[in-house]
């Protein structure tokens, strides 16, 4: 086993490599083209950079899956598991290759695409960056460049050249996931205007809003190049597990980060209520979650208070419980690698499972 | 050759009993579940009403290409055109049966997500009789209902039990249709801030905004049901044609209807300075459209302005032009029509097309 420092510097490179690849392939996906406002309006966050985990989880797996070394084929005639075999009249039974990177690309466009409808619904300003699409353009170009990234994702997951039937199974998962990253989204909602969501409640809710499109990226490869459905679902769970420990960490960093790390200030999510498992566990605990800190505004809140409200999460354990949810998640979710091959990209989806809650921003 | 009122009472009788099927079919694809709040909101305009014109295209195309009497069959197994043949190994090519009725409500669903999202847009308070869903729900809800629809048409196309390489086909449809219906809508709005728009720029504008769901609905069943190519071009051009003309003989019904029958004030396009056929017509002859009313409010403008400005529009023969160019579409996409069987549902189709522009609201 690698020591964390190392394996961080590992994924971070191999993360960097596929990034590259990704942002050629978004260009020529989503070329710019008339009505031309409309594309560099649904391009913006796309071009405003992320790190692609997502497209690298899935483009990671491939590579397990068709047990090749990582980087070594292009991702445009990526090897599905059938090789060259025919059936008993000697035709393939299906294609030898596949575009990976057009269902890496597909991934990519979904998460765009919700991140522009919620920072409307959030009416959050910023975004990796650079001014939200509906600040940078308006509103009614905000939320039809997303419903054109919607589209479009689809469009670009039916460029596969995957086998029909696998194709049709891909289009599901997607179809599926968007379904639940909308009822993740308005479950999110609901529980704004509720003080008794429970851990399991809120963890149901990460698992619609953040880990179905982590679970479908690390899934997309298994049934666009033909493997069995234990592999699927063994896949399916590994995203499911370490994206609800990607949103916990997440929501740890928040609180224990300085603001000039974060790029906003530290512990907005108890400044603004928003519900966290720390804080529902929290309340669990007897905790009034909303006494904490008597400032409602970040602009205003201090460092005292947050570390106030830190100490007294800290006291009744729930920082603790949230770290330790998210490393029984990532060890859950590795464990279920046992179905790939012992290779070296199934080691770096290992190393990408624990950066995700590792990682220090 | 019927008359106009034996016709048109025909269509609408054929368009009510599919209208029965198609509402009872559109809760069972889409049922109120948890979270409970979204779903009643993404069925809130679904269950508002609606003539179901698409479903309705789409359920007659299949009873003529199938060449059943209309209504004679279940649409949830409706006969595939390959019947019970089989390729040389006996395995029949193709199941002999497909749910018609899953295409028709998906496209129906697609038709409520664009309503949501374009009501959001033009901020538009009322929509069949009832208040839009950003007004009866809020702004964040309508996003969230009408991304909801939009993968949920995905999902229940899916539902179809086609052939696999029929049903990526037909998902692709969808999805390029609904990437167009976009970028129609981003037109429009571009339209908006220009006063050199071409007849044959509105055209394509109302194309892609409007017609390609008709063209979606006409071709469909082609594509699932298994015919040929020529076939689904056909179908997909009598979609166009009479989407086009739908479109046209709107903005003729805006002038010419009185307010009482159309349900809103009448020339309200004229008012609040929409672009439509007739005025990019009429600014080619030479009027000045901004010029035609002073009053830039539907709530206080008079019967005798607008009059005086239909006055006008008919002077310089652009409401004559808009009706011709309807006619036209009509005539053309009814042409197309031959590739069809000479049957019941053929007849039926042809009479809708008529219907569409001669339709008194």
């Amino acid at each position: 086993m690698n020591s964390p420092e190392a394996r961080e510097e590992a994924v971070l490179e191999a993360v960097r490599q596929r990034r590259e690849l990704v942002n050629e392939a978004i260009p020529e996906a989503l070329p710019i083209q008339r009505p031309e406002r409309l594309y560099k309006a649904s391009r913006y966050l796309l071009d405003a950079g992320g790190k692609r985990l997502r497209p690298t989880i899935l483009l990671t797996t491939a590579e397990a899956l068709a047990d090749v070394e990582p980087l070594s084929q292009g991702y445009r005639e990526f090897p599905t598991l059938d090789g060259s075999a025919g059936d008993a009249s000697g035709e393939p039974r299906a294609p030898a290759t596949i575009d990976a990177m057009a269902a890496a690309v597909s991934v990519e466009v979904i998460q765009s695409f919700t991140l522009i409808h919620d920072d409307i619904m959030d009416d959050d300003d910023l975004r990796r960056g650079v001014p939200a699409v509906h600040r940078e353009y308006d509103l009614e170009t905000a939320i039809l460049a997303g419903d054109t990234l919607y589209s479009k994702a689809f469009e670009i997951m039916l460029e596969t050249g995957a086998d029909p039937d696998r194709a049709v199974d891909a289009l599901e998962i997607l179809a599926t996931t968007c379904t639940k990253i909308c009822e993740g989204q308005a479950l999110d909602v609901d529980f704004e205007q509720r003080d008794d969501v429970t851990p399991e409640e809120y963890l149901e809710m990460v698992e619609q809003k953040t880990a179905v499109l982590y679970a479908a990226s690390a899934s997309l490869p298994a049934i666009l190049q033909g493997a069995d459905e234990e592999t699927i679902d063994a896949l399916y769970g590994y995203g499911l597990d370490i994206g609800r420990a990607f949103q916990i960490h997440d929501d740890v960093l928040d609180l224990t980060v300085p603001s000039e790390e974060l790029g906003k200030q530290r512990g907005s999510d108890l400044v603004e209520n928003k519900q966290t498992l720390i804080t529902v566990h929290a309340r669990d605990q007897g905790l009034e979650i909303e006494d904490l800190i008597d400032t409602e505004d970040v602009e205003t809140v201090t460092e005292s208070e947050i570390d106030d409200a830190v100490a007294e999460l800290e006291r009744v354990g729930s920082i603790t419980y949230a770290n330790e949810r998210a490393r029984e998640l990532v060890d859950q979710g590795k464990d279920r690698l046992e179905v790939l091959p012992d290779n070296e990209a199934r080691d770096l989806l290992c190393d990408i499972a624990d950066y995700l809650i590792e990682r220090g921003y």
